[in-house]
């Protein structure tokens, strides 16, 4: 395997819109998308292996394994001409520059040929050293049309400033240069490294953004024992050393 | 030289078995390999090199060298209608996921191409920061036929858990795209090196479920001395700092 | 996308002479193609991606993105016979040597194929552990005509030596096998990582070199506050430890 | 460029030995190689550069500069049948594993090119944390003809164990399958990072395998340099630390 590959099934959707939610920043996209893929229980139908991904086999619970990769799943919107959803999560990004260039256009080109016309990536936006409690929800997008929409639903465009590493990023420009709408939506993020309330606040705003209604007890739960696990830091801080195994959660 | 290559001299096997024996956690692979070429007299007929490999020449007792490889041995089984067994062995896998992606498939395709129908790779599952008394053999498999199979030799399935890095994981899933049935057999291991008690284990899982006998001498001679070892360093520790000669053995 | 690309737009110049500031030593290059380009309102027509830069993505002002890039201005000469001018400059060098020998040889050609027949391009050259006050001009060329001309400027050769990395010195030895005059010129830098003084010295050779006027306002203030700051850290460093803010400016 | 290549010119040699000093341990391939090139005034005719070498420019006396290369020298033997050298130098060896196959495969390729039959490359064996007095002379061979030649002038085989990294070793390994004799000696260092006295050691048994006279003037002076370093050091080191500016001369 000298390249990455998409080994899909054909489906066909309607208007789909790409959700992209691959491992980064404060695990914002991760939680956005596999809350997403779960909550609509979207169905996979492609699979995206790569060279430049790690080296590795996952161990499934069933005794089988599968290699590292990207997957792509489905849901049909039942609302009369709403949007289909296709939703890409992972294990991890491509490892090298040159690896990203490759597995981020072929992301863009394989949604292009299911007829997208619309991608929102996911990001965490790493903006202080503290838990921020309200996150606000930054935004770069592909078009001042796209800017306008987003900036309705409170999307805040203009102040995030630097730079966007990864999928989020590239795929935004490769979706560019093929034509297609696309925005990163980034969740305010600090100190922890899987930020369930940054991923709450990009999940309402996409709830919005979507118009779809997303159930949000699984991710409120998250983001209620990352809190209290910060709680339980911050006291045994006062007192000495937080213990070992609570410091695995915090970067 | 830009792309792997195997160099091999055309030889007929009867439905042969492919083992995989590299190094890795806890030599647990290497070990193996090592002791089922030697004991079972197999024969070398294939050399894969590889730009992947780490640049090095090893030198040799008769005054002569070889590149860094990968190196296929077989052995023809004397039992009517039993399997041969092809055995890879080496010094190094390749060092980046490119090569991994590229080596591993071509191994796969090799053995493919000689009317292979599966694959057992060998690793070590790092499990504990001690010397593992009694190992476990954890596995993953291709399919629920080889998991049932396997399970009878005691094989634990769906109980180790996280990932399998390189050879030993990726052959695995190249074999499954090749439709070609392979399990990877781990020998649970900690702290040591170079771990003969599990790969003792491993042998004498694969001793059954290959039907083959494997005089056991010589790994059970490795396994004492470096039990000795870690007994001496112990009793050291009790008095202070091992000697820096001994460490050596351990990770 | 496998390989670097230039996205242009077809214009027509007279005898250009490209001028090369990327980022590197003391930022010289980049000050200095940065100031170049703003104060001849230099346009625009050019674009090099890569998959051997940063897989980043900027954020703008306007909300909008664009990947990490080097880029083509030129600016038109009014006087009759004067040579137009290519500025390139940009946000990063390719990641590894590989990515450099692919990147500086394609520079090379395009401008070739634009009837290009002199480069020069900008660097520092980090000569000293202390802030250079009055930085010297040093330089390489690819025949002796050019040495001759550019020591009338007071450019230094044959003094300098070891070598110079990245696109500084391989455009020049690209430039030479293909035929185009080609010269780096080198301001003499140390201590601090934006060096708007030895930015100024190489602007002022290159105003003299390219007969061009040149405006020294913008540089001449970024000198003078870099100047105040290294004053104010070396009256701090008597008292004591600087701030750990006004450290970040220095290397 | 995407891949190395050689620029020379089209010369006719009498049997050439290729004789390969290449930066690595001890410097002792660069001294001989050195050495060799002017004590026979050999003529440089071949140039090779690689995208696999570090990124870098020389910059020369003349002003002008170069870029990192490896180059090959001719020298015409004047005794009637006696095999004409070609002597390989250069500034730095690939920098990555696919770097290294394809350069010295490369190297092979073009000696064989020139009607070449027998390859000597040199490196240094470390094997001492201590300056070594009376350097012994390693070697590995292709065949065991040029083992026993080799062994006549005291070459040592079978003693040296390991592995030897980059040129030395693979242009050996490319050699054997390109049909070509070869063989890579290796003069005993330790502790100093250029090692004249193993070079002059190495020399001198290249003197006899080759019957040709070199002055060893210079590699005994720069053996004395070091020496009289080393044996300042030690005394300093007897009253306490030595200097900084002298350590930088030892590893």
């Amino acid at each position: 395997m000298k390249r990455s590959k998409i080994y899909y099934k054909k489906i066909k959707l309607h208007n789909p819109i790409l959700i992209v939610g691959l491992p980064g920043i404060g695990s914002v996209g991760s939680l956005v998308a596999e809350h997403l893929k779960n909550e609509l229980k979207a169905k996979k139908f492609a699979t995206l292996l790569s060279p430049y991904f790690p080296h590795q086999v996952i161990m499934l619970p069933n005794g089988k394994s599968r290699l590292v990769s990207n997957r792509f799943y489905y849901w049909k919107n039942t609302k009369k001409n709403g949007n289909d959803l296709i939703i890409l999560l992972g294990d991890a990004q491509a490892l090298t520059p040159e690896g990203q260039y490759e597995v981020n256009e072929k992301i863009v080109k394989f949604f292009k040929s299911m007829g997208g016309k619309r991608i929102i990536t996911i990001g965490g936006y790493n903006i202080a050293d503290h838990y921020v409690q309200n996150p606000r929800v930054f935004g770069v997008a592909t078009s001042q049309d796209e800017i306008n929409a987003l900036k309705e639903h409170g999307i805040i465009f203009g102040v995030a400033s630097g730079a966007i590493w990864g999928s989020a990023g590239l795929i935004v420009e490769f979706a560019k240069r093929h034509s297609i709408n696309a925005a990163c939506l980034m969740g305010e993020t600090g100190l922890v490294e899987v930020d369930a309330n940054a991923a709450k606040a990009v999940l309402e705003k996409l709830s919005e953004i979507l118009e779809i209604k997303i159930n949000m007890k699984d991710i409120e739960s998250v983001k209620k024992e990352t809190e209290k696990l910060i709680k339980s830091i911050e006291e045994a801080m006062k007192e000495g050393e937080p213990s070992k195994e609570n410091m695995t959660y915090i970067r």
